[in-house]
């Protein structure tokens, strides 16, 4: 469970890492960035997954989220988005989103997907108990949050594992991967093709067969261009309906699915999570 | 003196744009982006010089300084560092401090560099005129700043032009390209070996040749890689006691060249400068 330093920056008052460690569930080197604020001890952590194409360092280097984590003593996490290496395999076509980038945060079942591809046991486990292990935290104070792909990784791994964070939120998630060509792509590939398998990796699902969903915000801009074709944030709104249970769903005028949208909106998601973390 | 619009992404409540433009001085298109707060007219402007091997992206997608630009109503405008394209000529290694993505904020003298590398004229004068004629800015009220060689050419075209600036900055600057393997390689390429010519792009010697210094904030990174070997701030500081004038240099523990740097005192920076731009 040791990790090695890649390369730390000093920034705002702490000391922005990229750690890199050898994954048992991935049986590959991974990568994840941390911000740690100066002097901290026992700091409570917010898990961030990013989306398709990225890796640990595009929220780390565009989002800003150092300043208010730094004024709050939160710890800031960014894992990668999948495997890599040249032995992982990758999608035949190298497709944006599917294989490498595109883990969609789920444990694979099909050949040859199976032996690197199980994203959501290191985010959900392995991950946890490397920062643990390592960083100075408190694990029993953990929220996680993600965009697109990571929105969807952050609110399926909050609805099956409730009693591990106190508060969860994203940016533009794929509410419901079933129900869209983005989510149908991966589940398939990864899971194969029986559907009733493709619902633990799906929010609104999961919210429909009875998963309790912990202190919850997303934000969704008006103006993204994967809203009505992949996002579709309304199904989890009906999905909340069905299953008596409430989250705050702020629609953003005017904002698209990049980074500028993170980067103005991800001071709010901190302090939200920061109430339910003290 | 048309320009047209690259990208433009809603953010902070204002826009953040690329814009291109046939730039008469450069003779290729010219890419700078803008942050326009919603809703400014004959906003302040904040033009900002970036270093070696950076275009207008880098401190756009980095330094998060559109938060603190909405708050203050600043326009932000961030231009590339050379030109670009086929037809310009580049470093015959393709090294990353000459040619292309280093014009070093000088007009070149020399063959083949004299025809495009014309980057004082094009931001002191051209993109002035093509900010002022196209986005809801007052350019009675511009301040400039810059990073690295970007922060040397803000400080020597704002001593070379006390009247077009309210007030100056940079980022760990190189304060004296005569003095430094950077600048002497970037000097002696653009404007041939006669040394006197380079005086009036070296901050020290204007110092020392009488320019008036306008309202002056310098931030340096204690763990700055190239502090010795190359930014030499303390030559700065002995060039303000000979000149008589003062600015404020702050030494900054543990900081380095990174954006993580810039990302932490930008704010700093923008307010200084917004005091000068009522």
């Amino acid at each position: 469970m040791a990790i090695e330093i890649v390369s730390q920056n000093k920034t705002f008052g702490g000391t922005q890492f990229v750690y890199a460690h050898e994954s048992v569930e991935t049986k590959t080197k991974m990568r994840f960035s941390a911000f740690i604020p100066d002097g901290v001890k026992n700091a409570p952590v917010i898990i961030y997954l990013s989306g398709l194409t990225s890796t640990e360092e595009n929220v780390t280097v565009k989002a800003g989220a150092q300043r208010v984590c730094a004024e709050l003593g939160l710890v800031f996490i960014a894992p990668d988005t999948s495997p890599r290496g040249d032995d992982v395999p990758d999608d035949v076509e190298k497709a944006y989103d599917f294989g490498l980038g595109a883990g969609f945060y789920v444990d694979a079942t099909q050949e040859p997907w199976v032996k690197n591809y199980r994203m959501e046991s290191y985010i959900g486990k392995e991950l946890m108990e490397v920062i643990g292990a390592n960083l100075p935290v408190d694990m029993t104070r953990v929220a996680i949050t993600g965009h697109s792909m990571g929105g969807h990784g952050a609110l399926t791994i909050a609805l099956k594992n409730p009693d591990l964070f106190k508060s969860v939120s994203a940016f533009a998630p794929i509410v419901s991967p079933i129900n869209c060509p983005w989510g149908q792509k991966a589940l398939s590939g990864y899971l194969g093709s029986n559907q009733i398998l493709w619902r633990e990796y799906d929010a609104c699902a999961l919210l429909e067969d009875g998963a309790e969903l912990i202190p919850c915000l997303i934000d969704q801009g008006s103006s993204d261009n994967f809203l009505e074709s992949q996002l579709k944030t309304q199904l989890f709104e009906n999905a909340l309906l069905i299953s008596g249970q409430k989250a705050e769903i702020r629609m953003q005028d005017g904002y698209d699915h990049s980074y500028y949208f993170i980067a103005t909106f991800i001071e709010d998601h901190l302090r939200f999570h920061a109430k339910y973390l003290k």
